[in-house]
């Protein structure tokens, strides 16, 4: 008798070493096969970390060992759930492992949809990655669909319908998309690895112990609260120290115009890339097929750009030398409504030494980025973190955790002006430079890394 | 008055976050501008491990992080050198510090001549990554050039001396390139780091309390020989697990098929190539600038993988396939001259099933590999290490250490028989097969993982 | 020419391997006489944590480990201030390398005084750890004045003000004692460490790179400000999570009734103690000499516990006992004074079932306990956190970083009420008890760990 | 209906933090009173390493935190073969769950019967740690009884032949007592993470990835054979880095003189330690009881020597000194008969300058030390290494990796003379002292810490 694919377990436990985990145990056939996929290892040429690589340079890992991360999290949960809270023993609320298998797949493949530098690349050519992994996971010619559809009929749409929070144990869709969910815990641990810093460093092991099921998603013991702070606390320090670096942010708004800039030049010249930017083609014409997204990567862009540098459009073979080069726009911090006219000032000076501002400068607000913090009170599209305490009822955890208020209540984040670094540092510019005024005005400007009123 | 420019040090030290060093310090404005020049950032588009992050995910760190660590050891060295062992302290054979700036340079650039999977790309089109970082430093086009001959008439070829073992001062040779030198050092933690192995780790702190120069180079404490034997007991251990790994070799030799495939049917019709691999052409052509050379990279390679996948050519476009897929070629171990026979049988099954063999077997030794092994009767192109005794003489380190005796007498590596998956795996095959008598047939020639007599 | 002993450095620097700052370093004569000096090496004796280790099995480092360490970070601190900070290339409130042997003089010796469970022996027999600091320092007759007196005339007299915070330069003191100082920087790392909790690890390193001299003490650069709130964030967690652990306490409680019984025992009957408490008497008899005090140490007071164990007075004899075997009371919070009625009401209930509530029953204030959270609005003894800004002013820390600031205005720890397990466990009471109304009446008043009225 | 006190696991697991294993996780009641019980809570008071945290001031852990360790790594093991190796998974020679219990006691309790610093304190006074052990285990007195009794009739009898290697089942007794067993393995990971070295550093989880149960007890997959090489290594690396150290050795002589003294005196008056050693008077004695022999601890000695060093017999007070101030004697190699003359005429010029040899010089050689290497030819008491081949059948480890082969073939270790440290250093000498020509004879007698014939 075949033993149906849907409980195929390996004959031994097959283990991948993983700098973050230890090992990634796999255990099912489905979840090797899946692995094995195509589509999930095209990730291995997609950077998890995108332009924060360029400030931080040993975080060059990708999205494929952050989707195996996710994965083994969330299998561990699944065992601690199953060990201590499976239905028969804690009865409504408790754990059904049944569910094991959905919630696996989605933990895997939670990514896959990404592409390039995502952010910016969705920005320009309006695709979208959340959309693009539902699309991988439903549709009959991935390799993905493939796989899910011989666990059984509708499975793919299961799978999917985690994703898109459909699905109707919030135990699972918890797992992967919550406050404290196996995605966070995965990137925060391995993001702070690879960069070296030690700030995102909180005790897996501990929030693991006290992590635990109830009828309405995931909760948190009381006496594991702490764990939990610091956590949160560990995610803070992570956006704050790593995410919204102003550096990489500064090569994020080279990215943006230089894709910006081909995507304009190819709508006056649609002929323009047809030897320097092959794969690229769907998506300057924003008509795309599945297939075609499939074949982008990081390597694909770059390789365009290498050949972009030696464009006749000045403005599109500079960006991509500052690109691949590593030559960040400079930037300073402002607030409110009276740095605006500081702004079109500087604008003004940038464009008189001979910079376009549209391609030379940029407004940058961290709050733009997919990062958020916890805010209990926006109780909108994530969930709260519930604690339980010892009679069993649920708390929200700013409730109880002063820090975690204190964290919750405050406007993270900056906003940034960028410019050419030539502007305020003299060793980028000639001996004897005709503009050397305009730029010592610049300089005025800015004090401190902020603007600021030239005349006080 | 201007400072030299090989005096300007940084008003404050500069700092580059580093997961395995802590940090990477940077003191000198020309380290500086040589990190920033564009020859040393194309380092961070090519994977220091090639297809060793297809055996171990979280390998993906790039030349540069290596680059830069190689450099932050030898600064290291260098201050343990001065503080310590300073020619005026200790006479002949003590450190002159004026070699610090040479030293310091060439560690950060032994490797820039280094291109996507050299070791392959060597093979195939002749192309030579040391030759080349020679003359990235001498050429008078590049940006590092045009940094190194700030310092001083000379100083890039002074540089490269270091890099070609030409330098006189044996001490400054040794520190980039000996059987513990700053490179072996980094790349041992630093893939340990990544790969997330433990064997690479080794004592790098007292190695560098026990580390001393005398005359004819770099010698160890004999207080130290227990941090010694242990870091040849970690390299031992990188190599035997990680470095001649059979699966990151079983993608290795996919490569190499695939790129002489390309190859091949280059010299057939050199107009296949033009839309599909246009920054290969040179190198197709085995006629190359080194502008061109700078021009590629890991991605480079990759995006024209992706394009061929769609190539008439079977070969070429199913063994992109299996690159980009990873999809290694198995095998098995064999030794001495009966297993010629039984490789020849097998090549005859593979083909008969409808594999060219050329394509889709092969033969790869270890031995082959570019890591080395410390055999100090080999005294031929590395170094010995040298204990230096309590009463100043020196000796060899398999002398007193019988560890590193017994590991330096030993035959490593292993020599492997290619073939693909398919032969030996029924899963792979279609439920119905015409030839699974074939298949039948070879798999009785192997067992235990090594090729066996099929009648025994 | 015989080298002045202040100036004598040792000819190759001593290094001790340690878990938490991997090498200490010693390069003075000095330096490595007081290490052996009897009075330091007495520090081997006594635990750095006291009844802490019952709780966390790990911690049992002592108070020697600690010296050392804060003696190095001390040390790294003047090698970073002679290094980038010196009075001659900063001016006015630059660091004066001729102060670094009293700052790592007085680093080494900061905790000399303590004796075994110095807060509550300290409590019972009225010593006083500080005072007897100084007096080891300044007394002729102890090993560590005769080292300090070879370095100069007064010397000794040096030391011993920068303990007790009179010396005049503030930046020594302030290394030694503020709110981030070597001292506590030590030994959240190393508490942290030995208790295997990862809450109190903090990034050193980082916060190395950002201390700097000031006229008015020891600041802290802006770009380090996050480190700094790392470093708050460790220590607050270390409090609530390790030192003020509930169940440390409940030992501390014993061992304080203990002691207290045995202090009563002698006034009732001085004989008592002579041959089951030699070295004790004279704190017994509270009148002791420094050569007494030094006597003194964990395993001497663990030695007449186990005799007292057989003593005939029952509450001595069962307390040693406790004590010995980690036995520790049980608690539960309580707060304000509505709950006093129900302690009272608690305490005979307990002594109802036969235990003295004096030696069976406490209240325990976590404020009590020598430990202290940042709050600079009360700027009484110790210093405020100054953050240097870009333009060289300061600013206090929790004017800049909101973390700090809810930190600093929380109100942390918390009473207990601490009874006899017994009272509510039936596992530790016999099977047919005559008392098992009364333990039933006392559970009623406990609820979740804290003290509930009855009635509600 | 009761459930079995066997079979009673607790409501909610509970968990120790441990720095080597982060989580000591308890299950069964048996353990928690185990661990509770007064015989196992003595050994928080005896430190694993004896004399070593005198070289190594980190390695200050105690015999109570190594059991929780040796039991956690039984733990796991037993998880282990559970899930993969059962009885009825894998037949003969499979894992029997029954035997758990027994294990995990066996484990906890393999060294509750050592003393303070056992090997000298047996070498003078005749006592034997492991007989101890097996009758605490076995006396109906003891805590430890009267617990394991509980559990079923003959209890306690099993637990103990499990520590005679008694028990029938060979798995069992090979956890707790073969070349890897959890009990090295525990130490060693501790011992290298408190002493702050990196040799001792293996990776216990793959290790436990590779171990497996066969008939004849314990095995390990081939695919391990490097994690088991690589466990070898770092033994012996602790052994000859740490175990070996002569410090430590020149530490262990002092007491070994010192308890020898006391004994001496004794014989000599028996009334001398009426009031300075009272616990301990059995034991001069040679005639104690367990009762007796559970009162020592090592501070219950340390508190007599505080006393002692104020005794009249000079030679008693002046060791005892040595002893509590860390005075270590020094030492110098020897090899073979021909330095045996060399010795004796050390000897008497020790004896000359006014130390009598018999307290003031020792041979010390580390082969008498309680730690053994490797060395499968000896297969006597301990058992072999065996390695588990593809095909089933079992391999000898040394037959397989040259490394362990070399390794086993070595002999470590070396044997020392050891006599006061006046004798060579000038410093500890006043500066005019009659005898200064007897040491300068003495120093001629050694070079780089070896003897040598003063002629040569």
């Amino acid at each position: 008798m075949m033993i149906p694919y849907k409980q195929q377990t390996l004959p031994i436990e097959k283990v991948f070493r993983d700098p973050v985990h230890n090992y990634i145990h796999v255990q099912h056939q489905v979840i090797l096969d899946l692995i094995n996929s195509k589509e999930v290892q095209r990730l291995r040429r997609i950077k998890q970390l995108g332009t924060s690589s360029f400030t931080f340079h040993g975080a060059e890992h990708s999205r494929f060992s952050h989707s195996l991360g996710v994965y083994e999290i969330t299998r561990r949960i699944c065992d601690i759930f199953e060990r201590n809270y499976s239905l028969d023993k804690v009865g409504i609320g408790g754990w059904n492992d049944q569910e094991r298998l959905v919630a696996l797949c989605a933990a895997l493949l939670h990514d896959v949809g990404h592409g390039p530098y995502s952010h910016t690349f969705e920005h320009i050519f309006h695709t979208n990655h959340e959309a693009i992994t539902v699309e991988i996971i439903t549709s009959p010619e991935t390799e993905v669909y493939q796989i899910l559809n011989q666990v059984e009929v509708g499975f793919p749409e299961k799978v999917a319908s985690v994703i898109t929070k459909t699905y109707p144990n919030p135990q699972v869709v918890q797992m992967i998309s919550s406050q404290i969910d196996a995605d966070r815990m995965d990137y925060l641990l391995r993001d702070a690895y690879y960069t070296g810093t030690e700030y995102g460093t909180f005790d897996l092991t501990r929030i693991l112990r006290v992590i635990r099921p109830y009828e309405g998603g995931i909760a948190f013991a009381m006496n594991g609260m702490h764990a939990v702070e610091d956590y949160i606390v560990s995610r803070y320090q992570m956006y704050v120290q790593v995410y919204f670096h102003p550096v990489s942010r500064g090569m994020e708004v080279i990215l943006e115009h230089l894709l910006n800039r081909a995507h304009e030049l190819y709508q006056e010249d649609s002929e323009l890339f047809d030897s320097n930017a092959q794969l690229l083609l769907p998506f300057l014409k924003e008509s795309f097929t599945l297939d075609e997204y499939l074949k982008l990567d990081d390597g694909v862009l770059g390789t365009y750009f290498t050949q972009w540098t030696e464009e006749n459009d000045p403005v599109l073979s500079d960006l991509a030398k500052r690109f691949l080069n590593r030559k960040p726009l400079k930037s300073a911090t402002f607030s409110g409504k009276e740095d605006q006219l500081i702004i079109k000032k500087l604008q003004q000076l940038v464009e008189k030494v001979g910079y376009n501002p549209r391609y030379y400068t940029a407004i940058n607000s961290s709050y733009d980025l997919p990062y958020d913090f916890y805010r209990p009170e926006q109780g909108s599209h994530r969930t709260q973190i519930e604690i339980v305490k010892k009679d069993g009822t649920l708390i929200e955890l700013s409730q109880v955790s002063q820090l975690v208020s204190a964290l919750a209540g405050q406007q993270q984040g900056d906003e940034r002006f960028y410019f050419p670094k030539e502007m305020v540092d003299p060793t980028l510019r000639n001996h004897y430079d005709l503009f050397e005024e305009t730029y010592q005005e610049f300089s005025q400007y800015i004090r401190n890394g902020a603007l600021v009123n030239a005349q006080s």
